[in-house]
């Protein structure tokens, strides 16, 4: 196994220093700003983001940042209490004032500094409370730094979310990849929701770097489901320090590599689906059989974004035909007379209605992580998708009074 | 005007009858079985049907009846209480079984009989007990006879939905077109959901029937959500008895009639948005300055299937940020700098927030119907769609063990 978890977060791959502080963004105790800084200076950086039209300022802004530095970062600066989005002009300028601070702070021109924000759309960013604090961020490595790190980025979460891992690049090498990401999907009332940082010591050029952060996120924070809103503000963004010193990863060290990245984001979008706002099971869909990994993946996502599963999970009721339609409808081909269904191992459809024990069944959706499992049966294709149960409180959280 | 409502119901329009009794098929009291006769044996008839790849076996026989039968149908047989969707090939056979039942009474090739179920998925069709009921029926026209029809395909609608209106064809020539359906969109836990069945006396050829009622669906039934999940067994059926006695409708009279058509159908979707499960307040989202109608009717029919915005309607939070991000997410072309939001009266953003009475726009969210607007200010296209607001009963309702 060339892929072992550690415990860990931002600074775990060596070049990084990470720093927390409070600047009174965001209502309530602890951090909400938070300054992650490479030691190196500008190192190849590659990020995605959301898809929603109207996105914020700081993704504007950052988007603009990597494609003039060649997807070279040097400083990332994220806030969290206000998303800065639906902010028009006036967001932008707030958002490069509080750039061109850190660029300052940092020595680097402003397109080595990545900024992301995460909170209320529609309000003002609170640019001379993050200038009164940023001079006072001391960046250091550890666990503690990257704890509250982790911490200064969380809007409605309840708890932090952390992943690293050691990667084994074969002769001797040994690299590392972590993250930290805040969100419970994009579940949260006015949050631009979420955004994940993801650290590597490995040596890698910025394509490959874009590359391999592509195609994991498609197969792991793409498959994060809570309730179907896109945010304004989604970030995902890697840097690459190159500390572990060796030539640029080629062959099986690149393919050892992105096996590290690829469990630090499922980790880190696990977290966030069994934090999904008013959730107590997480819901983790697998389906093989399909023509594609690309339709496996949207049967997945289809089936853990239903509200009729979601609340079926809820109540612990093992109503297949809530699978199964769901899986009927998401545009993959699917043959109902070869579709088997699973809920937790017990298999309850396979081309035709099952008799099975309901109570066994009920029982395996009463878990804190509910498997459920389909097979197509008609080709290779497999994937994933995580989401969680849909609560009355789910309701309640959302239905309340911004003010 | 050319399209006058009028009081009626699905024989309204001259030529048809109709009767509806108990079988047994559905807990609770009530009719469970309609059956709908032309009285001219087969007319001209259009259907649009479930997008779902697990479709309900009468679902599959009544598209093979119209196809066989090149859209001639004489009889429509509905029952509640069981989808017969996910039954395999059993399912099909008691379809066929009932099909068979049905064309012997009325005297008709099983080609002319259109089936449809609706009700639990996976559990098998009573189809002794439906036997045992549909000699007695004896169908007929009238307010009575169409209201206790509109009863026995209700699931757990909480009213029966009905629309009817009068279609001034020009040269003194009129026709009526009218309906029924059930349904609460596409809520309803493990039910194959919607099913609408239209009449009209008009003189019309099975084409131009198709292409008006593919059209029209588009601009209402589909734009209906509650949960955005499609059901197995979705059902919409218009039959055109030709009663009224002129040459086939063409020119003016044919636009005429598409918008007496349109004018029914849009009733009966606003009925179901209004009737969704566990909902207070029906949405109407309209937006104007799209690309394209497509476009329009994209952006309205994901703002009124957000969580969020469901949410926000359901605690009278007057939350733009939420709508816009919806409409941002949509797919279609949308720049921030252009788009208006308006919650009922009140303008809330025109290209960046605005100061506004959050009073006044939280007691337009409080009405029976909540009126949201958006316009992208980017072409002339426009489109409607209607939703309901998302409350902890919804989740209750669904969360329910099914037995």
């Amino acid at each position: 196994m060339s892929v072992r978890p550690v415990r860990g977060g931002i600074t775990t791959p060596r070049g990084f220093r990470v720093a927390a502080a409070r600047a009174g963004l965001r209502s309530g105790p602890g951090p909400d700003l938070a300054l992650l800084v490479s030691e190196r200076g500008p190192v190849p950086a590659a990020a995605t983001f959301t898809k929603n039209r109207l996105r914020a300022a700081p993704v504007e802004l950052s988007m603009r940042a990597l494609r003039t530095s060649r997807g070279r970062i040097a400083a990332v600066v994220a806030n969290a209490g206000c998303a800065n989005a639906g902010t028009g002009a006036q967001g932008l300028d707030d958002a490069r004032a509080v750039q061109t601070l850190v660029a300052e702070q940092v020595g680097v021109a402003n397109r080595h500094v990545f900024t992301a924000s995460t909170g209320l759309i529609g309000s003002r960013l609170g640019v001379e409370r993050i200038a009164s604090v940023l001079p006072s961020l001391r960046p250091a490595a550890g666990r503690r730094a990257d704890g509250e790190a982790a911490h200064a980025i969380m809007t409605t979460d309840t708890v932090p979310k952390e992943s690293a891992v050691e990667v084994d690049l074969g002769r001797g090498r040994t690299a590392h990849v972590a993250g930290m990401a805040k969100g419970s999907g994009m579940i949260h009332p006015e949050m631009g929701t979420m955004l994940a940082f993801l650290t590597t010591d490995a040596s890698i050029g910025p394509g490959a770097l874009r590359d391999a952060l592509r195609a994991t996120v498609d197969r792991t924070f793409n498959q994060v489901t809570v309730d179907g809103d896109p945010s304004t503000n989604d970030t995902v963004l890697v840097l690459a320090s190159g500390a572990e010193g060796g030539a640029e990863l080629a062959g099986a060290a690149l393919h050892a590599f992105e096996e590290g990245l690829e469990a630090v984001c499922r980790s880190l979008a696990e977290q966030i689906a069994a934090d999904g706002e008013g959730a107590q099971h997480r819901i983790d869909v697998s389906v093989i059989g399909a023509r594609s990994d690309r339709e496996a993946r949207l049967v997945a996502r289809t089936v853990a974004s239903s509200s009729l599963v979601k609340t079926a999970v809820h109540g612990a009721d093992p109503n297949w035909g809530r699978i199964a339609a769901a899986a009927g409808r998401s545009g993959a081909r699917l043959d109902p007379d070869r579709l088997a269904v699973r809920i937790g191992a017990i298999t309850v459809y396979d081309g035709a209605p099952l008799p099975f024990d309901e109570r066994a069944a009920s029982r395996a959706l009463r878990g804190k992580v509910v498997g459920i499992g389909l097979d197509l049966r008609l080709g290779r294709g497999s994937g994933m998708a995580w989401g969680c149960d849909l609560s009355a409180e789910y309701v309640a959280i959302n239905s309340e009074y911004r003010t």
